[in-house]
């Protein structure tokens, strides 16, 4: 850890930091180059001593603080070829097979749910998706079925073997969902609830974040982190889009994301191109795009009939498409070196 | 509300679509010009009903639909004239008087909260602030003091005769926070965590809902929205800054926020200039910005001495550099017609 | 195109917006529904006619105005099969081949652009790039050798029969440039200099028109729409990155802009991974990526030895790396449809 | 300057980031603490080397570059009081009278020029702003009288008395502009159009740089430090908001940018609270707040009859609104220890 010191700080000033840094344990060196002094500290950093010392950047002899620790440490990648895989079960996700998640953005009833869930286990897919609990910007729209959609996603999970993710939104709630869930789903306007991720972090189900859409990449790992830090550390990352200036789509997918965490974290990263885009015809280029980037998975949108969609009708793609994009979408992953869903490796 | 039809839509469609809005019991008029046809519909629009027909933008022959109609009404203005003021027992928000509110990012300790709440009481401030359950985007950061934070803000408020404003980040929470706040406050990371303002919706407590780091304007309002449909229409609107591609600052404070929101909506707006700029160089020119541009009270981070700040040190001002701006923050408040209050009213 | 009332308009106000609308030529339709009025308006409607009529949003009876027609007309996609094929001499873009670019950020040396242009050659690729004119952040880094450069670009062009793509900054060098180039670059910082789009669109060559790392989709097509009002018809779209909030890479790749634009507009769209992620390591997933989502070409920026680069060495690919991907990029190019390069065609 | 190296740097990478830097002149010291060496640069650094060295951040020994160093320094501020005054012949921007700049988006005839002009010089504004070339981001929207708009602005000037500053766009057009412009604008648009900025820079009328509508704090220092460069250090810089995902106002106007540039920059500071927040009703309280913040001058866009405005009626100010906002922006001014100047001045 390097602290930069001011070029006008004061003598007394700079006396009182290093007394401060020497007081806190580490041995203290004193290095100047071009008019600049930088202060060189040894010693034990854990995460928690790190954060406290960044606290210094307030004292008036430090012009700057510069580190390269990473902030997080339990959901960093330590060697290259670290697993990042994690288990729903006997479901790998992280592995060479690409896993396809996918369903209605809410369930809204037993013959809407069976339909797509049936239709999905033929093709392949191996998770099926569904909100019971949804959030909503507005207290007027729908705001999902609740305890009766979360005992419809247990039907489905039964009656068609599949896994099932569906999003937990209250602490209160986590025992609950995980009852029925396979894997817990952490939507986008929760990823900065502290709380929530503490809760989930406590259990033992495998959770997926989803990105912020306001969030940088190392504020997503370290919610991670937090979650790790509670001893669940069965987490997969989902990019669904960041919230920019643009507004012919609903959110900018950062695809660049995928690759990039590829490198800093050891956790699968999963795309989800409907909210990213939130428009129905970009979701299967978007999806080829998520395999080619290097994508573990993808979380797609789909309903029977778009039309009659409670919420999110815009940007969910008809199942029948849905099944008829297959074929390119395991085109592509081959031709990285990847495979779709686990049927595709005993084929 | 206007739809407005694709010009390539099928004429079974058009009637599919028309046959669905008159089964929802509107009167639909139809209208064409410059080759483009629209509907108007007639009929009873609630809030939800609204929510419900706007799903229809997944329908084949939709090409956009319109309206005017607010998406929110409990918190709208609805006369130019209406009183926007928020009662914290005898303590107005939202009358001519503009209100401070000061203290610590943190509760630290005893002396550091009650040096703080001696000194502002002194100056006529009447609310003080200060995190006992802080959320940190590192799990090893400083998490605030909890239990015992929360308890000393009760001392401090009975030894000072001042009025707390201290967040509440758990749903589980807001009992136990209410008991000792007169003012809740729902911070950025929070303000799209619905269960947690249902929650608070459902209680007595005025609630302090800050913006979203990347909130728009209506999704702002749509979250006191969601508080005010649970009863409790207490609110008080507090801007803090964006986040937008800038880094010399930590958010951009967006200051047309408050003239804009009190066009649009009937609660106070106050402005929080500490976590808008992360300087602490900026807080003091950015509050005399905000009381100009019309807020109804700041919320201002300030400690005995920034160095041995627990967190946030480096955009808290200086107790004593604060108190120094009181005359010239009086001086504006007036320029606009204002005063800076309570103390002011009995001048 | 619908002109929706105030709810609030007085009549006097009304009778005004008529007589202006009338006044401007138009048949003018009014139909009320739920309160609210809206005015229809039948007669010609040309793009010119449609801007000036969009400035009635300034009259007080006016609360909104909504059109379905498009700004843009030039460079629309007029239909579903339409070619958007731009050919440089001999070599198409937009077809089935995909056409890579690649070369160095800018001209350095003649040994460092003749080694770069013949290992291309020999790797297949049809488009040399590299900058003569750099636009530089800072008044004191390297603005590229000008007019030597330039020449440098002249003679590799002759001596390795590749197409030339580089950048013109200033209108008074657009007569110069286009004497060596094949294919005129309009940079991310020029995308809103109109006067520089007139000047190219005023000439014959054909004109790759960045992406404004600032500019919404729409915008990005009204410059384009503006080259092409000119004259000049033969324009590329290339997205190189949009500037957002996240800071791990230099910008965010919007790759969602290639298939919606391939629907909003008949121009081909190329992709450049180089600028769109700042990164090396991003540089080969992001291509990928783009190739999945239906890019026609790809921009890259390779160097025989990024350390030795004077501009943005550390997002250039070594050029060896970028050769040993040819394979991938190939796989994945098939995979939806396409096929990279020229050559590939033919093999 | 500090290179803070890789941890997994090699012994001979690390040798030959040392031969290179040795090569460039820098004395080289090693300092190593907690398992991370740093080097630190002794030697002569001006900013063309500064940007040179920068370069080597594509070294593979190296995980960072750290300097303090400003990247610009012929506009920085070396002193806290320092004078930061631009004189229009007799008019003095950055003094304690504030500046008002007043007038029409577009020059549209002489009837509204003169109107306009007329009203301004009786209520003491000093300058009158009106644009002649008019950057349009449709090619079919109004773009501006040109040569003959100048020439009713040449005339207003004559008239009047009034200053005036109109905008210009092409590098070719400067020296017809600056025959009628006491001020020359550079729009937000051109900020990085660096041949426009060098050629305003090797003029000697004064600069109005407007800020880009994505550009940082730090690029806007470098497009002015760009135009000092060039010998012409009579720059003035214009906050006129930035571009960010709010929609509910044009631009999102960052008034933290006015004290912070007062720090960092010698250059006085005004704004655009027109172009700022793009709604009629939101430019008066921005107004307010950008004097309380420590504006140098506003821009204003004012005109007779905003409904019949050519371009931007929407978010310009009545004449007679405007005129009547006067006495409140004067308290204001004086409330932090501005005069409105010129007349004031003479008071």
């Amino acid at each position: 850890m390097i602290f930069v010191l001011r070029a006008d700080a004061m003598e007394s000033d700079l006396q009182d930091l290093r007394a401060r840094l020497e007081g806190l344990g580490f041995v203290v060196e004193q290095m100047s180059a071009m008019g600049r002094s930088v202060l060189g500290l040894s010693g034990d950093l854990d995460p928690t001593r790190l954060e406290s010392v960044k606290q210094l950047r307030a004292h008036p002899a430090v012009a700057d603080i510069h580190t390269t620790l990473r902030s997080y440490r339990l959901v960093a990648r330590s060697s290259a070829n670290e697993s990042r895989s994690v288990w729903l079960g006997d479901l790998e996700i992280g592995g060479d097979a690409v896993v396809m998640m996918a369903g209605p953005c809410s369930v809204e009833s037993k013959p809407q749910l069976f339909a797509t869930a049936e239709a999905l286990q033929k093709a392949g897919v191996s998770v099926l998706r569904g909100g019971a609990f949804k959030p909503s910007t507005s207290p007027y729209s729908f705001q999902g079925l609740g305890d009766a959609g979360l005992e419809l996603l247990g039907e489905a999970r039964q009656a068609f073997g599949l896994k099932v993710v569906t999003e937990v939104m209250d602490p209160r709630d986590v025992e609950k969902v995980s009852a029925v869930a396979d894997l817990l789903q952490i939507g986008t306007r929760n990823m900065f609830n502290y709380d929530l991720l503490r809760e989930v972090g406590r259990g033992t189900r495998p959770v997926l974040l989803k990105r912020g859409f306001s969030a940088r990449i190392e504020e997503w790992l370290l919610a991670a982190e937090t979650v790790a830090t509670q001893g669940n550390d069965q987490i997969i990352l989902c990019e669904r889009g960041i919230r920019t200036f643009e507004t012919a789509t609903r959110n900018t997918l950062d695809l660049a994301a995928v690759p990039l965490l590829h490198e800093l974290s050891r956790l699968p990263v999963v795309v989800d191109p409907s909210q990213g885009t939130g428009r129905r015809d970009l979701v299967a280029p978007m999806s080829l795009a998520a395999l080619a980037a290097g994508a573990d998975g993808l979380l797609v949108e789909v309903h029977p009939d778009p039309v009659e969609a409670l919420k999110d009708g815009v940007q969910s793609l008809p199942l029948s498409d849905f099944l008829s994009w297959q074929p390119t979408f395991q085109r592509v992953a081959r031709a990285v070196g990847r495979t779709l869903g686990p049927e595709s490796r005993v084929r």
